[in-house]
């Protein structure tokens, strides 16, 4: 899987909203607005938004991340995620990549490891070209895709979800592709972010 | 598929949170609050919540349908609704059912009518059978799962969100497993509920 | 103030619910499905939503509440609520109640027991009623209502966001209204449903 | 009031966000990643977002306000759109700042413009002004404050919630002042953004 931050607000966002609440601004130790932040507006987020738990604070941190490569089943448990906006690559529109002679089987799908297994997943979506091919439509071919077919999508979610996503899938007892996915997510976030995140990890 | 309403909220409550807005209380003519509703409630709640769009007080009814029999397909799609509570069959616990030898492949997939297709997702199910009896765990396992795999779920959805469901799902642009699901669960919907649905149905 | 639970969902829902993840149906021993449960049934939503931290199988339990004579300084915090629907009393539409001469000030005031506050409310809601029965339009006459002016609602909420809302709410660092408020709807909530919310009362 | 928008999502990310559901990414003309977007992928947002209403792939746009001045009347319907974030001056923690001799209790208020509740409004001020020096709590004076009293935010805001905020609120039966926030968050807007507005503004 690739799994690239392409966008996300700056944190001096959060510290100017945490101000508001107590009327503060006139401490704030921002000096330019853009992805700087003064060491005391920087460590007022983490003691509102993570120690009080005043956690809406943290939403106005946003992060958009362009997510490559996961499997169908990996997509499965990251749109139990509701608080988050996601924009998935649709098979209903997009099979027909398989139909191509040149499509090989293996950059398809998201390996096991176990060859039994994946070997399986390349016939089967071998199978499933000759169904295209024979103009079957992509709405009834799509019921033959392995859950191990790869998808890809743009992922926006906010700083409170996002501790509570890593929360929960950075676990031991979480599936490892999400698990694997979670740790490739915490790798993007931009360095100084990341004492946002210390508390969400397992 | 079958679906079933196991529960639902009676139409009075909604009567009851517009009444509160305008302080209108003392106009309900519901007398008992069964699942009857007065004829003036009744007009009031289809006026305030569809026709003046204030389309939060429809937010006070809720409806949970158990769910049996969608393929993940068309959960991939029904997961795309964030403003519903779901509770699936997770397929991590439960595919230790498909190992015993009794099992029958065709009575675990959702049947696409061509039958290429159709066997092709038996005989990959019944490879995974074979894969579990060889002790590959569940996690590994599932990602041979064809799409077309059952599965089931208990949905709690209120009918701000159910008539932005139906509006989408019940259009002949959707895929057509999730319209055949979007109206058995019209048909599912109490009588008496049926007319705050009828501008959203295509 | 005045606190009703109107409408709640059984928590029968909830377990039937939970029994899905697992495909353990089989093991439930609730009998029928009115308010009754059985004991294993009833365990289970405890052990799975509140212990396991599952909540999302919590949110299939939605209660609606009839609030009454909570103050408008109240609802300010009642409706950071968000995941959480609310229908109250407009006081756009709703003023000209003041209007008559009958019209008892006290009445429409949450008393704060500070008797110079307390008047000086008072006479602000008098020389309010002056402004009404001058002709001044309600959108202009609002903006003198004192935050201790009463209120009502009906606000339905699921057993996850519940239990958040009196997690902050029981806290002696909350607003002693809102406090209140958050033990009165404690008080409402069904005797058997009173052990989903142990862990969440301060 | 003044409102300023602070931060914003370049329209780039919905474009990508668009361009991943159908695998188009290769039809992008956006060049670089600044603020910049290419005609293509700019009237792609539109088609898709607003008008083939698949209005999900606008939520990866955000928009965040630094609001001050509003009332306290307009902050309770503000705070009814509930996809949004907020982070409000909390009065339980500020209302020192009327303790000041200096402190005018013009500069606090909204102004109606009628002078007989401009003027009541500034006496309630002025007492509760008394009730603070005379050592009375924050969270017991607070039931004083008029509604025409000043707040101030931080909103976060994404497009598709923004979209149905302005629909509602730039209506003419919406309270003028509501109004007259939707305008200046419209005038707020960056102009390339803009044309994802023009069907929500009355």
């Amino acid at each position: 899987m690739q799994v690239k931050l392409i966008h996300h607000t700056p944190l001096w966002v959060a510290a100017k909203a945490i101000r508001k609440c107590w009327a503060s601004e006139g401490n704030s130790d921002t000096v330019n607005t853009n992805d700087d932040i003064g060491a005391s507006d920087r460590a007022l987020i983490h003691r509102v938004g993570c120690k009080l738990k005043h956690a809406s604070t943290l939403e106005h941190l946003n992060y958009s991340f362009d997510i490559d490569g996961i499997s169908r089943a990996c997509l499965q448990e990251l749109a139990r995620h509701r608080h988050a906006s996601l924009s998935v690559k649709s098979t209903r529109y997009t099979l027909k990549e398989l139909r191509k002679m040149s499509a090989n089987e293996e950059d398809f799908l998201v390996q096991t490891g176990n060859s039994y297994i994946d070997s399986a997943n390349r016939l089967q979506l071998k199978t499933l070209k000759w169904a295209l091919q024979d103009n079957v439509s992509n709405d009834v071919v799509k019921y033959m895709l392995p859950e191990a077919y790869k998808t890809s999508l743009v992922w926006t979610i906010n700083m409170r979800s996002l501790q509570n996503f890593l929360m929960l899938r950075t676990s031991s007892a979480a599936l490892p592709e999400i698990r694997e996915l979670a740790w490739e997510i915490v790798a993007e976030m931009p360095e100084e972010h990341m004492y946002l995140l210390t508390e969400s990890l397992i």
